[in-house]
């Protein structure tokens, strides 16, 4: 029931401000005997760490996890795995007009009317810098399911799509938006020059799949994977839609031509005609890829001023200063691609307590 | 952690199947001493009910609800409320090509994959005749926060939009398609018999907003108010995607011109300046109306027919018979508002756990 | 976290007050194609039914159970089981006075303290009548786990202890009181008839072992199975206490006494010289037995007069009216066994979740 | 869901091994505005300390508590407060012999039976080590219902039980055993050097009493108060049994007496003639002071040698090495008060939700 805690056997509780000594993550109901060490986690955290490029925050934080429990002799235990990262580049004082003002965009004034205080510094516990810690935990969901891959790559930025037809997955991790085109990739790097430029800020749309799924995970109907998926995507900092499969789009397709008509597979599986559905029929995975996509809005930290309101109700402006990323859609990929990672492993997890394990 | 039921406090199970005897649920968490009786949740079930117009299903069910538990003297008891519809017109026998084959775009083969085994009469489980218990539940929500005001409505259909200038709130129960502008709705007329002669179906997005919304409900980081939207919008059967606020389009935005900036109010609240947020930053509703969409996909089954494989694996065709709504996305208004007002009276009582009353 | 809801993954949920039209409850999790009807049920029932000996309540109910949902063809689907019993020989007239009055040892007033109303009709929810949806609950949870046997038996009875040299299994079933000494039994009888003709009652302590455990089942450090069998055992009416093997004995014997030496067994498993543990260490299962004690109070409803309080606050005096049992603890005994049921059926779940499948 | 977290809205998850680098908690759902700081949790953890007297453990461990989030200028922001203790006194080089054997009494067999491999230093997850962030919990729970005061203290010991006559509050903290009766702590203190020089050890039971209860915390039927307590002591390292009020001794008492008669009290709450039920009815609070007794089995570390089987199944012996409580019982009275406090504060907040504030 904690509000801080994900998933349903897989189960993640995190914990941590911006601007306080660490953040962590504790991760219960890890099958016991899977090899798990920093260095299984380590690289997601560095593809989702500020200051890679000059394209995300300038932030210097060397985001080294520590894992404090729940392993023996380089293996899982089966007990929680305590996660620990140290806040190292904290500088609460960037934050001083905060403490004073509302952020338009900002969770600053909703803490405040729920809570009748709040951390001002970096946003406490609304920070992005809580998404660490999904990364960190979803490093361990991805041991838990080694047969699904899962990718994520961002499809449009500032509104500026690419094109299907170019699509390299080589591509992705050869540019700093995590683009799968790349001369879109080229594209969105004047953009977003320009909109920094402009002391404004970018959108994007996060695209992720994951192949390798068994027919079978997922369950009726308030656990639906495409329901667990879409709670998950949304509850990711400055996520405001998502869809599966076809999404919206598949509001403006017929009947037949939305149905993903099936012949008989080679394998004994059935061989789809198309993925319409995303890999989810009736909350429960078909066996073809799973596909979502998470929109992101602009980064509301800019330092265009804002008209906005004191704690007092008074009017007033603000800009906001420290060191942010021009387009949190970005960095939002390693974060997707965890959430992704959670929901399966504990759907993986779900599915073999009700039904046995599937060969 | 029951897949079948809904909610952290206010909790709603459901059960039943399509053509079974009944379908009920049972609702627990619900405050004492609320005046409810079967006449204040029988108007939200005849809304949804099939057979109201010749644009839905012409199955025909009374959907007359009885309440067996968790009210005395009128009033609720606090004690769990069990709910239930008999199932008086169903015909199992219209399914008889369905025990042998998949229907493309259905849920029949992720259930057999799962189960090995499913109920094929309607769909059994995966039947949107559970909505209709979503729908009874919700009835008992509204009870629970009767400041909030809730309305959905279909804001495109078969890919033809409303046209927000248009915007009417008192068409919307005007037309047989929850259509807030009268002129869409007659286009609308045209082409969902048009799809009907094409034995084809058509998808809808359905948009809904609840006003007299409190700052203050909601949580981060992973029960955010929108988290818990998204993953109740896209439990619905037919959903495919949900936005909150500008959704997908915030993305296209300039982070200047996606914030919501604020002035002084004359009560005390701020006055937000635009709501492109939908009423929600950081997980926590700012007390701006709640705006949410949903994406409905084509209703599945459909006469025309589709490629598809049997229970052996062999090749085959299937077109569906039995009655079903050309797009299912109009009775699907009902369950959108049933599910934000699941939601929003969860979190009610949730906040009020950890906050006390606001007043 | 609904409260009327039980298990973790075998989730059970009750609905229903003892003089409403009937009482319910909704079973979720059940692993798909076992083989289940009313039949399988319903001995499980007619154990408890009221009215089966003179030495328990007479009310009068057939106790016939109905599977509205989750089979098909006689084999559960793995969706949600709803069970329902109507209640046929309420008699809410003998209630009057309780409505009037609070009844002492029962929770009349608890209720009002809490809810601001109640159903008074029987004790409304805190009736004993819940139970019968748990030994409904409890017979599908023994065909989840078939190699296990679960046995419960009356141990004492008014202070009167078994002599556990007489301890004769199938004496058990041969008697009104689930007692294993025949000789006990003989002497309960009468002191059951002397205690009704005092207008008075009688307490009893019951015993269940399961049989044929696998070691393995269980979780550290708050999902243990001995803490959740003694939130089960003591969630049932009546019960004021539990203990798990030795229980307080333990607490009077030295650390060599009480540890059980383990020498190599045949089988691979060890040999177990004693079970002080109850079967259970650091909340896991080691494979010997599991054992629980139960203690419940005599039961609250007697026909001697005692000094209470009216709704107003004036002082009164209250004689239960209405059909009793003379000592609640004699059908408590198949609740204990489906509780115990419930919790092992769930630990196997979770622990085939976790581990995978024990061979 | 997580079986290493405990609570329902007020949750606490604990993390860590004996001889791991530290143990922690993240205590989620706390009220905000509170003020705390670790020097309110130390008191609590001093008195839970080893090496506090030469009747427990040697091992020489600060316990000094340390707060990494979930408050902000002294007082608790409403997000999840992370606590960690460093472990600073592992000595795993005791615990070679542990690594081969199984000791007989302890959880090292059901551990490697569930998991297939353990932390065998110093029993890992299974030390009652974690019983620390138990009581650093229940520190926090104790300022969200500060109107409630619970004392716990040891009323037997090795068989030998306090005369009630003599009870005398002040004595409790007087003395190395929270023993209540200065006389039996005397006779305590020669048993348990005793044991200590037979290479034995002790028992005890634990009474815990909560005064200044509200009437209406607490809820049917599987969330009633006292399972919950039941649950929560049981889930303590060496609980074998919990009584609630009367607990056994209720089993053997007749109606009449047993029923806690009520007359008119001064203050407009009932004056109740007696407290048989530890002031739970129906699993709801009555007012009355909630009583809790539970038993604590002899320390199984004993250096006394004790026939058990190796990893490899073979036949051994084992006596525990390391520094040990002479009876675990002692040092169980603040783990007991602070279960006590969690599920208390975890039911003010769920009464709450559904029946709002108490005045």
């Amino acid at each position: 029931m904690s509000v801080n805690s994900f998933g349903r056997l897989l189960r993640v509780t995190t914990w941590g401000e911006s601007h306080g000594p660490a953040i962590g993550a504790v991760v219960d109901g890890c099958p016991p005997g899977i090899a798990l060490a920093e260095d299984d986690i380590q690289p997601w955290l560095d593809k989702r760490r500020p200051g890679a490029s000059r394209f995300t925050s300038q932030r210097r934080e060397a985001d080294a996890v520590r894992i404090l429990s729940g392993t023996f002799e380089g293996r899982t235990t089966g007990t929680p795995i305590s996660l620990v990262i140290d806040n190292s580049d904290a500088r609460p004082k960037d934050y001083d007009a905060v403490a004073a003002a509302y952020r338009p965009g900002h969770a600053d004034y909703a803490y405040d009317a729920k809570y009748g205080l709040r951390d001002w510094r970096g946003g406490g516990r609304s920070s992005a810098r809580e998404t660490a810690m999904r990364v960190a935990a979803g490093a361990i969901a991805r041991l838990i399911i080694p047969g699904v891959a899962i990718r994520g790559y961002v499809v449009e930025l500032g509104g500026d799509a690419i094109d299907r037809a170019a699509f390299d997955n080589a591509a992705i991790d050869a540019n700093p938006f995590f683009c799968p085109d790349p001369a879109a990739a080229a594209r969105w790097e004047e953009r977003i020059d320009a909109a920094r430029k402009d002391a404004s800020s970018l959108g994007a749309i996060v695209e992720c799949v994951a192949t390798g799924m068994p027919a079978g995970w997922g369950a009726p109907v308030y656990g639906k994977l495409d329901a667990d998926l879409a709670g998950a995507m949304v509850s990711i900092n400055a996520a405001k839609g998502v869809e599966i499969g076809d999404g919206f789009t598949a509001a403006r397709l017929g009947g037949a031509e939305n149905a993903d008509a099936m012949r008989s597979g080679s394998d004994g599986a059935p061989a789809f005609l198309s993925n319409h559905a995303g890999g989810i029929a009736g909350g429960i995975a078909t066996g073809q890829p799973v596909v979502v996509r998470v929109a992101f809005k602009p980064t509301s930290s800019i330092p265009t001023p804002l008209p906005t309101i004191g704690r007092d109700g008074g009017e007033t402006e603000i800009a906001t200063k420290g060191r942010h990323d021009p387009c949190v859609g970005i960095r939002g990929v390693p974060v997707v691609e965890a959430m992704m990672a959670l929901v399966l492993a504990d759907h993986y997890l779900l599915d073999r307590a009700q039904c046995g394990e599937r060969t």
